[in-house]
């Protein structure tokens, strides 16, 4: 088999669409219950938290992961697939293909969280590490899919994987119309690649789509800022959100992005930990560094609350001596 | 005012029923979202977990709090009420009372978990302490009634409070019967005095109940072996469950527990940390000492499954040390 260049193998050959969030949200719901909608209040004002940290793999990736596996032809299935993740799309993908009898091969960096490696060999996936700093993991990518054949599951630049994400946004929507009340009207998202912050800008197309990141890995905000798709420049910035840490955001995601209007917003290591111990004291939620960003937004102050925010608690995969330290510290 | 015994203001008056928890289900709808069903494998089946953790004050006690405070006369409502709580029932009553404009005056221990106070008083209750070893908190309460008037509101030996907190096995039924699923058909409820446990007996009254109590703190367990109602032999024996710390069970939980043929599991502190880690890891949740015994029970086989086990668990209120120590140790 002839290697394909990772443009190649990358290029989604269509783009995400509302219908296709619709699609994807009836295939959601026939296979997981909806996540909760926790009321919470702040400054006076109750935000609405979407809590992915409760989906099987303990993250809104099995939402994509669902949807796209889902949608692979039998020949395609049968030749198993090979995902790129730094830990919950991993699981999300692993779990997905489990469940369909589906090989999986899943590029890993090899400092992802322990137990985000452990859940996802758990789940029988075949796990390749990569160097998050030295290596491209498209590259690595691309090579084992000349080798071994499969279809590529990226982890955000995919039509299929913007679109379940999304998902999550019909879900809010209707939980809020239960309540009585429309919306959401504004929504403020963990932002990695930008795969859910695309797709429930698709889902949501009424409301005001907020991409949060952390310090360093900003790449969205500066791109959104700048108009045109830019890197994190310093690849070797630490950070505790894992789940956050993409080089660059996609072509398919940043069209998305910027035609509704999304604008980013960064957080602190501090505001991330102080929103992971407040998630834990009035929640009883255990949420990691990465699915804690967007909450830090809000308590931060560096996001307007309106009549229906939307934030999202997006994963919960910690090791539980980091988590430990962040709660009594 | 007189001052009332212990036994004249506890005497329930009337004994709880299955339309009254329906009743109790339909104020608590109106009120609240349902608390997610998750399910969790457990020895290659299938578990549900009612995740009461989530609930706003972090435990099921708001529902019991719910229906008994909108059931006062006006009368009754402005004279205030008394509750007797080792911190969950406490910020159920708080909150109930702080929705509903009723004053409300908590006698709670005073080696309650931290947090537990500080969030009872968050709420505006008044916070009255008592020594948990030496005091007789039923007697506490009789005085402060006798002093202040107001409507004690039992922590279980009531049945609003039994009513209302069967309401959660409603809700389970609904939510198994959307999956398709006739259930549940057995329940592993965390016990304390018998208020949740005779509560979902009402409820669901095809099911097999089982009640689970932590080391030292069995009287349920052995009253129900017994036949007849038997104290805590051992005050002071130590135990992490804070919420199930009860010293004996109400003749008005006890008919129930008894009729319906309950019987008693007893799990031990490794046991319940066990749970609250593997809660952590693979549920996403913050579950307390007590609100984990239940899950003990399962993971320490000490519960035959069925195929519609549901398991509660109640609480997530518990000091960040604490739950540091556990989850790492």
């Amino acid at each position: 088999m002839t290697q394909q260049s990772p443009e190649a193998l990358l290029d989604p050959g269509r783009a995400p669409t509302l219908a296709g969030v619709e699609r994807a949200a009836a295939k959601v719901a026939a296979l997981l219950p909806q996540t909760p909608l926790l009321p919470l209040e702040v400054d006076g004002r109750t935000i609405w938290c979407k809590a992915e940290c409760l989906q099987p793999v303990g993250a809104f990736k099995i939402r994509g992961a669902w949807h796209r596996l889902t949608d692979l032809t039998p020949e395609q299935a049968s030749a198993g697939v090979v995902g790129v993740s730094s830990g919950n799309h991993a699981q999300g993908v692993a779990w997905a293909a489990k469940r369909l009898g589906i090989g999986a091969t899943i590029v890993m960096p090899s400092n992802a969280p322990a137990m985000k490696l452990a859940a996802t060999r758990a789940l029988g996936a075949d796990v390749v590490l990569y160097d998050r700093v030295t290596e491209s993991r498209d590259a690595v990518a691309a090579k084992l899919i000349a080798e071994r054949g499969g279809t590529l599951v990226h982890a955000y630049g995919d039509p299929w994987i913007i679109e379940g994400q999304g998902t999550a946004g019909i879900e809010a929507q209707a939980q809020l119309a239960a309540r009585g009340i429309a919306g959401p009207d504004r929504i403020i998202a963990c932002c990695g690649g930008g795969g859910l912050s695309a797709g429930l800008a698709l889902a949501c197309p009424y409301a005001d789509i907020i991409a949060v990141e952390p310090e360093g890995w900003d790449d969205v905000t500066r791109s959104l800022a700048a108009g045109r798709i830019l890197s994190v420049e310093d690849m070797a910035w630490p950070t505790e959100c894992d789940a956050l840490q993409t080089p660059e955001t996609w072509p398919i995601n940043f069209a998305v992005l910027q035609a509704r209007g999304v604008r980013g917003v960064v957080v602190t290591r501090r505001e991330v930990r102080d929103a992971m111990r407040m998630a834990f004291e009035r929640l009883h939620l255990v949420i990691e560094p990465g699915g804690a960003a967007a909450l830090a937004a809000v308590l931060a102050g560096k996001v307007a609350l309106t009549d229906a925010t939307l934030v999202t608690l997006s994963g919960g995969n910690v090791d539980p001596l980091k988590f430990a330290e962040i709660i009594t510290e």
